[in-house]
């Protein structure tokens, strides 16, 4: 087999690459290890930053996002029994957030792949990227008992945290930047209608707490646990009275519960491996960096990479740059550690660190006293919360 | 001995307060430990926000800042050799800070006071104050051998960190709050000309540097050095070398250097009680709160205590509104844990806390970057630096 780009990973990133790719007349061909069911079966963040859906609609996948999307342009912060709205549009000069499920991003983009006759190899095992240093690298797989290579021009690495793309490189290239959070956050799917038209982001001395949603009949919730907390542990009944106590009053009460569709509990972490590229391949999204997801940052992230390779590969492709290919790093980067130190600040701002009122208590309530009486303070969260300016080539 | 407001401490909050609630016909008396040119030789800040400057012209004593103060209009930031200016005027509505030293504050104040006539007693021994929870305080001193006690209505503790006024509350009544950095900073005072017309911080890899001045031929230069270090280690000479280094190239290049006429090096700290009152003792600046200098708001949140209680004791006196007493705490709190929180924050963004380039390292310079890249992070910055607007009683 042969193709220009090799795409690892046929995730949202992946998938995006290849069909903005694909538009351009630029082949390629993605690698995916699990089933296409799998991916779907994944739930995920919800919030795109107004950059991603720009992307989506260059890459012509906006058709339903466009008709069951919800652009939201406010978020709320709850502390001390009150809320304050966060007017991202107001504050950002008109810039919003769109609700779509990463679950129906990855949907739509499976059909736009299918619809454009791309190829994308599911349940392909053992898959490995050779020869990343010369100027004919490859990419070996396993399907159906077979042992099969995929030459290629340049490969994406689209495959996540635990792929085989950033183990690809060797260690002594990379450098790790990683932070672990001393908690979790465990989350509940539910088919009742969010209790509140925005997202509410809540401080409150017995843990961070976060109200979001996937549509208007789908709700998504959260609290902070201990990081070694076992999910058996909570029925539905307790998430919910566990969520309401952390809600300002009036918020709690016409909270609606009801029987949870899925209930796990993730870490929180912050991770960036530099550089994002070696040789031929290509670091996209989680593959290169992890946020805790306070701000919703993740797929945004992923996205803000794939907006980068794209131009970058669009330039190598039809005006011969590939000057700028060691460029591709740095300009992700950029942004990227942007993002991180959002994500970290947001994350260090809302949630409980500490059994007492200490130093850093008083400190995240003077910040949030600061922040919500500033109209500059407000403007620092909304401009960071929508996204902030993708990072050009040159 | 009787007045109606002890108050302990001659530094510049404990003279500020006595010249305002003269001026309103509350009688006062001063009672300090040391002499009055002792006080007068201590080594202190220089910066002084708008709201400390209309205290001060409210109290009389501006007559030598107008002519010889210094108005500043913006301050640097320093980093990857290079320098970006926060128009703290441009940003805030024409809000300026304005130079000019604590020694020169406390003189004009210390004038201000022999002119009004006031009572102060220098070289005061064993200070302390009683009946603090009855209608009838009072506080004892010796002065000359002789034991000597003041009769009050109110006690106010203007005597800093290690004074008595605190440690007169019981401990069990305080909830002390507290940070320590691992690092200090050295100061060296020169006459020399300032290598800059408005002040530089700086970030480099070697540990924060700040450039300020007290005058057009007077000098004030800080290098972060590690907690236990020795100032004796410190010839003028290396003390040069080493801030040249962590500055600009272009700035370092125009560094004008000479012998220093004070070195020595201060531990940097974060320190609130509360609450701020006991009884008809109330505690005023440093005697309640520390913060570290980066942001330079030690003496400027003693005059925003100094602002609140005045105005309090005003009302009390001349419109029997006692009942505003108990808000004497929480109205000062309010302001100073938002300084308290900027000036940890400035400490955390420009300091060396590692000798790696590590996740905290990135988190600085992301910082750096965004702060840098946007008017409302600058705005942010700027808002905190002139000082957030005095908090009401009411």
């Amino acid at each position: 087999m042969k193709t220009q780009v090799a795409i690892i990973g046929a995730g949202p990133s992946g998938l995006l690459l290849g069909q903005l790719l694909s538009r351009q007349g630029i082949d390629n061909v993605i690698l995916e290890r699990k089933s296409g069911e799998y991916v779907l079966s994944r739930i995920r963040a919800g919030v795109l930053e107004q950059g991603m859906v720009d992307l989506l609609r260059e890459a012509g996948v906006d058709k339903r996002m466009n008709a069951e999307g919800h652009p939201h342009s406010g978020v709320e912060l709850a502390f001390d029994n009150r809320r304050v709205r966060v007017d991202l549009a107001g504050l950002t000069g008109g810039k919003t957030v769109m609700v779509y499920g990463q679950t129906e991003v990855t949907r739509d983009l499976m059909a736009a792949r299918e619809t454009s006759g791309g190829t994308t190899v599911y349940e392909a095992d053992n898959v490995r990227p050779h020869a990343l240093g010369t100027d004919h690298p490859y990419v070996t797989f396993d399907k159906n008992g077979e042992t099969l290579r995929l030459d290629c021009d340049y490969v994406a690495g689209c495959d996540g945290f635990h792929g085989v793309s950033r183990q690809s490189i060797p260690a002594d290239r990379l450098k790790v930047f990683e932070k672990l959070y001393p908690f979790g956050w465990l989350g509940v799917l539910s088919d009742t209608p969010p209790v509140s038209d925005e997202l509410i982001y809540a401080r409150h001395t017995r843990g961070f707490a976060l109200c979001s949603m996937r549509s208007p009949t789908r709700s998504r919730y959260y609290v902070q646990v201990p990081l070694d907390e076992e999910v058996e542990k909570w029925t539905d009944e307790r998430f919910w009275e566990e969520l309401k106590r952390r809600l300002p009053e009036e918020v709690a009460a016409r909270l609606a519960t009801g029987p949870s569709i899925e209930k796990s509990i993730a870490p929180l972490r912050s991770f960036v491996v530099e550089p994002m590229q070696h040789g031929r391949l290509f670091l996209v999204g989680d593959a290169a960096h992890i946020v805790p997801p306070t701000g919703a940052k993740g797929l945004n992230l992923a996205a803000s990479d794939v907006n980068t390779l794209y131009r970058l590969l669009v330039k190598v492709y039809h005006e011969d740059r590939t000057d700028l290919i060691p460029r591709y790093s740095q300009t992700c980067l950029k942004r990227i550690w942007k993002a991180e130190r959002f994500s970290w600040w947001m994350t260090s701002l809302l949630h409980k660190f500490s059994d007492e009122e200490d130093f850093e208590t008083r400190m995240q309530q003077a910040e949030l006293d600061y922040l919500t009486s500033s109209e500059a303070g407000l403007t620092t969260i909304a401009e960071n919360y929508v996204g902030l300016p993708y990072e050009s080539l040159e």
